[in-house]
């Protein structure tokens, strides 16, 4: 080893322990949160919104500092905005933590107690993962809200947040540690990573003894240098490909509206369509129509051969676009045959997120629901649903494209698991 | 790279290409698999089970040139007892695929389906997970049973069992695609890696493009090396360190009649009770009959200075038998102050596996089931109830000693995942 290898490797060495440190701390704090009482953790998240609202200045204060280095490191406008705290993100943090108080926790929750003929009685209890690994990007808001949904479903949590934003997150993390002692709970229920050090993600990623879960939150590129690195299960998601099918049997009204809802109410979004299906018997009457709506929206359409025939002003779409994930006003579309065509094209092409059909065909919505093997598959309704909150489930901390554990949008549930418990009366196996 | 580095990493090379391409192939049935009606299912199980109890001599003639082999090579009793296949192994093998294609099928079952206020209907589906491959030693009967929970659940398998049992397991693959047949499935849903080189191992732990989880079972060396190998999410089972704590407020009877069934009705087995804990006010009076007991089936005491000196004929255990899987007649003892105690001694010493509480006080059975982090936690019930068919799973395919995703005996519900589905009438989002 050289000289400077050794002395990064010391500097490296410190980090791992900072890090692991703050993991080891936060597996002895999650069993006392793991049977807090309901009461006590919606007093602390209560307590948080308060606190986060009486510091409104001093968080504002030093989002100053967060903002004034990222301009001046060349931040793009974008960066800047998601960035920056002013009081109406301040507020609506605070009311982000009390909505979630209004949740009803997860925890204790027993459910399918039976008895078995050997007399015993069997069901599960829902209890939470235990230490939760969240690694975002310099959004401070998700410090609050990400701290909040982990205490809610009784975890404790480490959380490593953008460099960029490292002193609003000091500032909101002092908030939370206020509102946890108000509340009578251990205030390293949730910790920060407070140094900005990137060996520290690997540290996390690491501490496989002490951390249950990873739950990254950002970009493609944050997510896949995760994913290679972690020992811990990862929450993950990844591309959103989505797909929406017309198919012959659809209502043109219904058709029209959900494509052009599905592209355009947002178009940076995971759950927003990137590639449109048509089936050829509806083409016609259907692709001039849509095509000249998503013109006024100023959509670029990619469309395959026959499209570009049926639909004026689209250009020719490049094998590349059928696996693009555009996040922009673009539009691949492409005419298939029918629906067996259209699940094939999803199954090859599609990131296993959200599709949807549409269609009045009573058996074609039966099997596209049953065959399309994606985390949420709908019949005529707007991808844009893919929600948490649209789903009821009051909140989301991300949504994952994994098959396994949580799947779609990842509400306070996903954040919980389910033990075996059994009841007897001195029962034995013979 | 050395000529011989070059010859190894080509035999590898080859083998890797093979076991990519059953990865391939199973992906692809994957999908047939999953929309594939029950009733086609069940014909195919019982068609498989037909096939082996046809070609039990067959079967039979097979295994006897692993059971040669193998005793050549110098296995134990116990390992060649596995490994054999006899008329009465045969009937057990059919009669467990009859029960699996008795049990209700989980795919497909849609479950909470809400109305939502923005007029969608959602719920979640349960489907296959599509791909898992099992791991297993030499034990051919593994063969049978694992590749009817997958069929049963909608997912295409890869079997790697054991190289001792190589005759064996290709003699009831081949009957396995023969019962496929009849069913009218594809006869690759279920495929055998026939090399017994070790490479294969390594190239399907790598296919995580088609496989989608991996079962391992089997000792603990073989999970490790899975665990530090894999790419693919692992439903693993670790060690079963139970506990059975008896409370001052335990029924006397119950507690010797569980105690000593946790202990002794059989031995080997992952959910037998390794440690015994037991509150200094009731030990004196029931410590002494116990070990008396459990001399009686030749069991070794081995217990802290208190239990020592209250049992007699108990030697002093160390520190390293309060985390020992003995899967033998041999118990750890430890009198603790109380609950407090025995759930902080779970906590440091225990696996998450199996742990009981024997006791009358309400209060104290609450704070057990609540506090105790284990896949199962029972209350005056023998830590031998934990398996899949006590608690009505209908079968098992494994343990899981994790806490995501499956947790506890897995049966067909921990080979499938859930989606959401959304019904609309074109609603869009707003």
């Amino acid at each position: 080893m050289t000289a400077v290898g050794a002395a990064c490797a010391s500097g490296g060495d410190a980090v791992t322990a900072y890090v692991e440190g703050l993991a080891q701390c936060a597996r002895a704090v999650s069993r006392v949160l793991s049977r807090a009482e309901t009461a006590a953790k919606n007093r602390a998240l209560l307590a948080v919104a308060d606190a986060l609202e009486q510091s409104a200045a001093t968080l504002i204060g030093e989002n100053r500092k967060d903002l004034d280095a990222g301009a001046a490191k060349g931040l793009d406008r974008a960066q800047l905005e998601r960035l920056g705290i002013d009081a109406q993100r301040v507020a609506a943090m605070a009311c982000g933590l009390r909505e979630i108080a209004a949740l009803p926790d997860p925890v204790g929750e027993i459910s399918g107690m039976t008895y078995r003929p050997s007399g015993i009685q069997v069901g599960r209890m829902r209890v939470p993962l235990g230490v939760i690994g969240i690694i975002y990007e310099s959004r401070p808001n998700v410090t609050a809200d990400a701290a909040a949904l982990c205490l809610k479903s009784g975890n404790a949590c480490i959380l490593r947040g953008g460099s960029e934003a490292i002193h609003s997150n000091k500032a909101i993390a002092a908030c939370i540690r206020q509102g946890l002692e108000v509340g009578g709970l251990p205030a390293d229920a949730v910790q920060l990573i407070k140094t900005t050090d990137r060996a520290a993600v690997g540290a996390l990623l690491a501490a496989d003894k002490y951390v249950d879960i990873i739950v990254p939150r950002g970009g493609r590129s944050l997510i896949e240098r995760i994913m290679a690195e972690s020992r811990i299960p990862v929450i993950k998601h990844l591309d959103g490909i989505c797909h929406v099918y017309i198919d012959d049997g659809a209502d043109r009204d219904k058709a029209l509206r959900v494509a052009l809802n599905a592209k355009t109410q947002r178009y940076g979004v995971c759950n927003a369509m990137e590639t449109l299906l048509i089936a050829e018997g509806i083409a016609p009457t259907i692709l001039p129509e849509l095509a000249a709506l998503y013109r006024e929206k100023s959509v670029e359409l990619r469309g395959c051969p026959e499209t570009c025939r049926i639909a004026p002003g689209c250009v020719q779409a490049s094998e590349a676009d059928w696996d693009t994930e555009y996040l922009a006003p673009i539009l691949a579309i492409r005419v298939v045959a029918g629906l067996d065509e259209a699940i094939e094209h999803i199954h090859r092409h599609g990131s296993g997120h959200t599709d949807a059909i549409i269609t009045e065909d009573y058996s074609h919505a039966r099997r596209f629901l049953r065959e399309v093997d994606s985390a949420s598959v709908m019949v005529n309704a707007s991808t844009r649903f893919a929600d948490g909150f649209e789903y009821g489930l009051g909140a989301e901390i991300g949504i994952s494209t994994d098959k396994l554990h949580a799947r779609g949008p990842v509400g306070l549930e996903g954040l919980t698991t389910q033990k075996f418990i059994v009841l007897g009366d001195g029962q034995i196996r013979t």
